[in-house]
């Protein structure tokens, strides 16, 4: 554990705010005690909901190593990651991860994480944005296919 | 609600999958009627761990509306959404989800939605990803920065 990569995801959370290119948040992405990627939230500049700092960090370093999985890396990010981000840290699959200010912190600064993760610990019927399941035995095909398929790339 | 979309992106799952380009999971976004952008699994071929369905049909859609929320618009996936998919969809907020595949269909065909649905559900200390809080002392500072920022574009 290194505070210099923190201190770095906390400059670019900065730098994105005072720039107005999304919230205040930053990301950095260590191997090897080295910086692999850096992030920081891109949302209203992109146009794009999914680009907050971890996420445009965790892209960027398996872009850099060309793998779709960041084991042995760390992740340093200058607040808790919110739902998404925790979903997406679990695909990449570092070894660590850092954090800086937590959720409610989030949460008290305008930033929905924490409604997000409570959304997520109830069932699909009681959320509220309505979901609704349609075409099940159709789509269930498919992940039989997908189970006896011989040349699939698992992930 | 229109079952020939959720058709379209169980088709997409399936041409995705046959074109080893990754998992079998197909989405299809509509506003008015009609598809404004479509997804399937690339996270083997992008090497992207992000890509799934729902992250790609989602990044599509704001840049084809040119805008970070998909406010008026249906979601249609062929599996529940993953945790990090989900959270995606609330950054989004679209107005409403069809699902075919539930996530324990997913887990049977061997993805890891319901681990990750278990991890965030338990405390950061507790999590097979090992998580530490530093420097959040020097990162609040932003978030009060941002609290009284007068030009933010909040979202």
């Amino acid at each position: 554990m290194n505070i210099q990569f923190m201190k770095r995801a906390i400059e670019l959370a900065r730098n994105g705010m005072e720039q107005n290119e999304g919230g205040p948040f930053g990301c950095v992405i260590v191997k090897n005690g080295e910086i692999l990627a850096e992030g920081n939230n891109r949302v209203t500049t992109d146009n794009d909901p999914t680009a907050h700092a971890e996420i445009t960090a965790i892209r960027r370093a398996c872009e850099t190593i060309d793998d779709f999985q960041l084991t042995g890396c760390d992740l340093y990010t200058s607040c808790e990651p919110c739902p998404m981000c925790l979903g997406a840290i679990y695909w990449a699959r570092p070894d660590r991860i850092f954090y800086a200010c937590s959720r409610d912190d989030a949460a008290d600064a305008g930033f929905d994480d924490e409604f997000i993760y409570r959304e997520l610990d109830i069932s699909p019927i009681e959320r509220r944005i309505s979901m609704k399941q349609i075409g099940r035995n159709e789509a269930l095909v498919l992940f039989n296919e997908w189970k006896e398929k011989e040349d699939k790339f698992v992930y």
